[in-house]
């Protein structure tokens, strides 16, 4: 932490607040410079208030802090090692996870009914999918539209999963919710409306199941880590990073701004995996299939792909839901382009024909310097 | 609600959208323009959902609505009417609306112990506070932070209100919470991180106490009359809107860019009560007082301002609390310009000598024209 | 200027770095602390540029500036003495400045013709105002909007000015105008759109009429500074900052959102004095009165606002124009706060039976504490 | 176009409207809804301006249009053909364009001496690149900051042209010097602090050479298409249009916010071939090579890539800035991608044993559907 003094600050008000600062565990290092002096505090400064400092004095000019507000979910906590959220499937264990294939989430925005919810799970299983998404509580601007079918669409995704073997995750919006919404998701989600709703943060913390936690639409990348860190704080340290499109002044024609450099960004500075979510990030179908295979070149881990067996009739958010046989073909085009960003040890199989040597230059991580 | 379809549809699909449009409440109308169709639909449309019908062809290029997407909250309708927010307080019944006198809300951003919070409230009390505000629940980025004293704090607002007759408004974070939050405050806050919490809106619309409604810090101000809508919805018309700063691209000096002008816009669009949260607002209580002024000329209904007895300890917010001094300062400066800015019917005290016969060309609310 | 090293540099490189760094005019000063090494920059950092020094080595994790980078148009420049903009209009001498009455600005967006230009500037002198607007040269966002009738439209101005005495104002959009506007123009406009155009900045420094600033739309308050700093750099000290709202997520009622904490922010920052355009602002003609009141209370030097003779049949900008009667309204009610506002040094004539005494309490500064 | 009446709108007063509106281009129609009366204006509606029309009554709600507001940059101007901008360089023609090989534009920010700018020319042609750019004039927010050779620099590029053979991009800031960038620059580059300088555009507009037009850090993707109808409109049918980063609430980690999605929403919506700049969209060289890659998979049809010799004594823009070495890598790797994302009608050579037979389904271009 360094405290910026105002040009002029007496030398008795600099003495003061060195001494007022100088404690069992910090130690204050003074540097006289040509107009202005700043304060070093030196040691543990992780429980110092950079707020707090600046009201100590009107004479200092701000107080700037040089460690990062997070802990446990970053980089240095885990000595730059990925962290692997496991999830036992009844088709069997997925990893999520830097060096892990890319884990694919489908399904519609709602489970509206037991023969769509179970039909949209067999085709974006037969697709290649290995988790169905849908919501059972859902956050909705307007309290005049379709608010999700709740405890019901909860029993309804469990007979998807019996059918399917798909993993399940579904959102969470209530604490009240939570344990009922936890025994049928194998992973619970926290939308970006919720971001930071605190409680909600502390209570999913407080149980097992993996947290997929969307980035809220004005959250800085730093606020999304601290929104990780509360869930990691109160015990639970399997977080799913999810970038769904941030708010910006450009809305004519996406919904949102889909913020792919989130990927290079978190990669420097925490563990936890990475998921893109194009069907929010843009808002419409027909830019989604382009921007999952973006995402997947910026190093994505995971990707979440709203699909509908009937968007013109879908009770939510049909317009950003690929049809089935859409999400088919863009599978198809995945297979193709991960095999080029693959992570494994082994030489990938190249386009034949090409020389370049530098396989191991095409990791899925993007950090190639 | 329009729909305009892209150059070149075929007439039969133009036909075929018609006839699915067509219904007992709704009547398709077409108009065949020099390059596009467009069809207008007439009757209760305030059930469709424009993205729905965006998919029922993928000839439609968009489709716009004409209507606003919220009712309870509108202007229309109260037809143009004001709404009067009245809470009884211990020491009377304070009202806060359009036509009514500033309602000023005054405390720390934390309830930090008995003797801190009852001193505050009689210091702000003495400087012309009507009400209290102070949080027991308090939403923090980090999970290190000061998280609020919770329960044993809402006993401490409760003694501040039996000390000083102020009334008392605090935050609910969680729904579990309410009860026990609703014994206590006469005004019940909604913080702008849970703006868009919809579980705690429709909670807080299904009880008595009015509602302090804070924008959240990406939200529109569609977003805005939409969640007040929720809580009016669910049963509480009771609901004051609070801008409280909205995040944009420059953050350097100021926490958050307060939007003066949503006073203006929402005149023309609610006839819910306004207030103004200038330390949020700016987060920095040097900015404070001018920022609190500016918003008593764009027609402020209310301010809500944060003061501490000694910002340089308090436990959050140090530096956007007023002192106790300052606080009374700025009050009185407040008494003077709402003298000017006044509504009621009767002769302003227009300052000696004004000659200026348009007293009533001076009203809180802002459209002169 | 600091530089903080990452966790774990090697002693060495630090050592490195502090002799690469080592000049005649820079002492590198080390601290090491707990976790980190960092180093001070004493000495004339003001020819250093951060962006470099972290290329110095791949250990460095992140250098701050701890001075401004804005030297003229600091308040310690001028040793927090406000700058006086004097300008000599046929009508006599009119000063923009913090301790000067507020200085009214208005007219149409676009000089239309004779009759038009001057009939408003009958209107708008008789309301009150001392300086002409209009454009000659118009920035519009199609190629197939009005642009101006430039040269021709300078000479209506010429015309307007000898009607009627006022100064005027005008845009400058290119270098190879500037000799021609500056014939005509008391005050030459840079506009939102140029605020960046750095050689139109450097020529405008190099003349000696004052320069009114237009802040970018999405320039942050250090960038239009630094703006200010290009023309004061070249020459001319007399600049005129003016907000005009900045772009942000919102969008739908308003064109801009108007930046008033602006106004104290900069009280901080500069000398320089301070405009706020309403009229560009919002956007529509029937929240400017409200936000030109509101920026008054904010602390703003001058208004300039858009007036029509005509706004529904104005080549550009109508729905923000307010008609002569309209304006002359707001001019009336103007008057009566602005006594309230003022800041000269003899009593304020307060409202009368008003016994606040602190009349020296409510400056056009807003820097009360 | 469409104008919406207000609720309760005469009947007298929507037939004035509709007779003021009616001429030989215009014939208004009239739908009358359940509370609401709305007016399509059906014919040569490109002429109107919304914001004309919405001054014509008091009555009138909003107006809303329903064509797009550019012509020549349209998808529609060219039937949906993608334009193709041919450049003859001295070692050949390159094309840029939606059906054509991606191409590199690689170099420094500013050209600083001879050695230094023929040497990285050397380097980025051994690497592929087919153009070299090189600020001869550069915008830098301070007037303190190296404000590039100017004329000289221009000398030095036509050096490096003839030594390699690369095509040469510069931007012109002042129309004072368009003629001599002209006559060096295969290709003329607008900055993104200029896109929106009407003079330059129109001057850029009225010259042969293609433009390179890079969005504005606040510019939607309608304002930039006008800026490119600007150049188009003049007479320039040649415009590449260059997204390089947007400005949002976010600017901790990374300078802009690259805005990769819109390479798909361009596709729907305009023929002009598109650039990415990852150098400037993200401010770090750290993350160039995934955002340029993730580039290539949205669709993009030219990168361009800073580079320099030694980025550490970089004049602007080291941090952003890749070494030869890390340049040459990336070129290695965007091969690989590419022949992935390749357009041509022959059969793609994809990994082997690769079953996927639906090469043509993994277009450069992102409309799959």
């Amino acid at each position: 932490m360094i405290v910026v003094m105002k040009t002029d600050t007496p030398n008795l008000e600099v003495q003061r607040i060195i001494e007022e600062l100088q404690s069992e565990s910090i130690t204050p290092e003074k540097i006289v410079g040509k107009h202005k002096v700043i304060i070093g505090l030196v040691g543990d400064t992780a429980t110092l208030n950079p707020e707090h400092l600046q009201q100590l004095s009107p004479f200092i000019e701000k107080v700037m802090r040089v460690d990062k507000p997070f802990k446990r979910a970053s980089l240095e906590f885990r000595h730059g090692e990925p962290t692997e959220v496991s999830v036992t499937t009844p088709n069997g264990v997925v990893v999520f996870g830097q060096n892990h294939p890319l884990v694919t989430i489908a399904g519609p925005c709602s489970v509206e009914n037991e023969a769509m919810i179970v039909e949209t799970a067999q085709l974006v299983k037969a697709a290649g999918a290995q988790f169905l998404r849908g919501g059972a509580y859902k956050p909705r601007t307007s309290p005049y539209s379709f608010q999700g079918h709740g405890e019901t669409a909860l029993e309804l995704l469990a007979a998807a999963r019996e059918a399917t073997g798909l993993g399940i995750i579904t959102e969470v919006m209530d604490t009240a919710d939570l344990e009922k919404v936890a025994s049928v998701a194998d992973i619970i989600q926290i939308g970006a409306r919720n971001m930071q709703n605190f409680s909600l943060l502390k209570k999913v913390g407080n149980q097992d199941k993996p947290v997929f936690l969307k980035r809220g639409m004005a959250s800085t990348i730093e606020d999304w880590l601290m929104a990780a860190e509360y869930i990691m704080a109160a015990g639970n340290p399997n977080v799913i990073l999810c970038e769904r499109g941030i708010r910006t002044f450009d809305r004519k024609y996406t919904r949102n701004t889909l913020d792919l450099a989130a990927i290079p960004v978190l990669r420097t500075l925490t563990h936890l995996p990475i998921a893109i979510d194009p069907s929010h990030g843009t808002g419409k179908s027909e830019y989604v299939p382009t921007m999952a295979k973006a995402a997947i070149a910026a190093g994505a881990d995971s990707l979440m792909i709203e699909v509908h067996p009937n968007p013109a009739k879908a009770l939510s958010d049909g317009p950003q839901s690929l049809n089935p046989r859409q999400y088919k073909v863009l599978m198809q085009e995945i297979a193709v382009i991960e095999k080029v960003f693959e992570t494994d040890d082994q030489k990938l199989s190249l386009p034949t024909g090409t020389s370049v040597s530098t396989a191991q230059a095409l990791p899925k991580a993007q950090l190639t310097m």
